[in-house]
């Protein structure tokens, strides 16, 4: 299968190329990139997509979600977090069967496919429905369960051991990975914390864990670990690869701290959920002058409202911008890395997918950029991250297939 | 004409009704809405519309906007406001001719109605150029001209003498109503900015201000007039009618104060401008306790970026809660209110728009509920307010006349 992309603007959030390339042809063979050039000539072609004032980017990375939380979308206004877990999440998260799991999964790759995101790092419960799902839908995905031992040693053990055979099951799997995923500090002991993040180790894969969201865990940690999160991470995580979802409440003084620690530290944030949740706001300009790669997330829903990976995008701008006062911070390309590169850093697959290269996986996406809200362009990239909206998205490639074309 | 909407879920924004009626129909007869209620039996209809899995609103309403700066989009990333506006705006600015207001006003009511906003608050130069794009677009607007003496006395006068004759010409207009427009008591003497209220005050009409958008104006405000910003408000607005555009840097204390000022005042809040400059995040919570009347504006697209109401209600939500950390403050219906009831209000307009009732102009908005993003529905109201967008806009109809429709 070839399709050629004809004549785009093209963002490919390379570090080789410019930022903004006019003109361009995008040669896809199978799932593969294999040329990016100036007025391409090649025989064969099975589809060819006029990109005339279009601008194609890599598709979007979502690093933190729980991907079957659509059936939650909308339920959490109101609430304070703890009630709507326990009144609203909770009870009805012990009914769902593997069938909701499954079919809930579908709704939500249908959300990202439409609004641009390629792939996402999940964590929920019936992984395997999950990637069904997304296997049955073409996006790509990180897997993790929701490993605690909070519910006791056996329960905990289960988990660990049904990881290990995914990870086993999925293997050669083109479009599904799996790595660690740890609920929480707070939910877990520290022995089986311990445990998982040695066993992510030492298969070389990613761990993934909910980290200082809000005040209630910071304090959670502190009383059942007798540590300070930071201290947590400062004897954990030494030679590990971790995402860290939200990462709110960060003093400087953490953020000092967690520069000093020999590990592969990436922080999802996911500034809807955060705010809708009463968290507060991550602090993503002093984790980006300690060196931490920052990546974005939409959460699940329940919390997040939608998938659209967009919102995040001009919310963590804006965000920094307003909070600190100062109107210089986050510039509009720095944000596309996060939900792009940064991404693929954080899921250990930058080799693979996050930038527009020669010999990377086709994970792209085309933008609509002639409807009025985008007019006049004074500033492409700006208006990728403030203006342009899921419902911009064209179309929607993974791995070279097309999931979606408007 | 008569035009009647079919089997609508309508959320009427009328104190008088429910939140949310189903199967719901609407008879429009010319400018007017003549009857709600459920099958409507009427000969004679000109149009149907089958308005089945849609929800229909009153059209949003934007409190605090400079049209005609539709041609600065994205022009502000990576500086600071002052520099922004020396090195981009100004110079530009003082360019601009009667015929580029007159088209960058277009462009900009297009925006507004394909994204479900069908009054404007504006404030800015040239204003019947702004006025005769607006007529020609079909949208409502309430002008207010840029009153200032910063460059003298006798320009001041010009712009006053402007403001009157503005509005005896628009004096029975159906769509353009005129209004005292004081860019700011920063930029004016206080003998001028007294003089502008008062002249608003005698004529029974508003004034429209920028009111402590940052702390730079702040601290200018007491150095010019010797008083501190909520003093100059004590002095001057007595017995008025204000709308003071952003309002950022109020404290608790000034709130406390303003409530006891014996003046109807609203204030317009602008969050992705106030982000995106810098400025901060405005107290709503506190202004809504002390009883304030609360709007939301999208500011020009210089700092707003886009005119998209529904995403100045998100960001008002989620800045509350996050900032406040409160998930229980400022519940979606409160938001909506703001976009519609509030804004009517704001503008003196609230018995002739800003909710759907028997007798009132027919501005309103038909919204699509079927989209992925929105699926499924477990809460309306949430819905509207964190996923429904200005691309979700189906049809658009201000004064009766369908001016969009998708």
């Amino acid at each position: 299968m070839k399709i050629l992309i004809r004549n785009c603007t093209l963002v490919s959030m390379s570090q080789k190329r410019p930022q903004i390339e006019k003109n361009i042809d995008i040669l896809i063979e199978n799932d593969i990139i294999s040329k990016i050039d100036k007025n391409i000539i090649e025989k064969n072609i099975d589809k060819i997509i006029d990109a005339n004032e279009n601008v194609i980017m890599p598709g979007l990375i979502n690093c933190h979600c729980h991907v079957a939380m659509s059936i939650f979308r909308e339920t959490v206004d109101g609430y304070i977090t703890q009630d709507w877990l326990t009144e609203k999440i909770w009870p009805k998260e012990a009914k769902l069967t593997e069938k909701d799991i499954y079919e809930a999964s579908l709704l939500s790759f249908k959300e990202m496919i439409e609004t641009g995101t390629t792939t996402v790092n999940d964590m929920y419960f019936f992984p395997e429905e999950t990637a069904k799902a997304a296997i049955e839908s073409g996006v790509r995905i990180q897997l993790t369960d929701t490993l605690m031992d909070l519910n006791g040693y056996e329960a905990g053990e289960k988990k660990i051991n049904s990881t290990l055979n995914l990870i086993k099951k999925y293997k050669d799997n083109p479009l599904v990975s799996v790595n660690f995923g740890l609920h929480g500090f707070y939910t877990s002991s520290k022995e089986y914390s311990k445990r998982v993040i040695n066993l992510a180790r030492s298969n070389n894969l990613n761990l993934h864990v909910h980290f200082c969201e809000n005040s209630q865990e910071v304090s959670d940690i502190s009383s059942s670990y007798h540590q300070k999160p930071v201290e947590v991470l400062e004897e954990l995580i030494p030679e590990s690869k971790v995402i860290l979802a939200h990462s709110v409440k960060l003093t400087d003084e953490d953020l000092d701290k967690m520069k000093e620690i020999k590990a592969d530290i990436s922080i999802a944030s996911c500034p809807v959920s955060n705010l809708r949740l009463g968290c507060g706001v991550a602090p993503l300009t002093k984790m980006e002058e300690v060196g931490l790669n920052i990546c974005l997330g939409t959460d699940g829903q329940g919390s997040g409202s939608n998938l659209d990976m967009f919102e995040e995008m001009k919310l963590a701008a804006l965000l920094q911008k307003g909070i600190n006062e100062n109107p210089k911070l986050m510039p509009a390309y720095n944000i596309l890395k996060m939900a792009t590169i940064n991404g693929a850093k954080a899921l250990g697959m930058d080799k693979k997918i996050g930038s527009i290269e020669v010999g990377k996986k086709a994970d792209l996406i085309l933008i609509d950029m002639t409807s009025t809200i985008t007019t006049p362009i004074n500033n492409l990239i700006s208006e990728l991250v403030y203006n342009i909206k899921g419902s911009n998205v064209k179309m929607t490639m993974v791995d070279g297939k097309i999931l979606m074309e408007r």
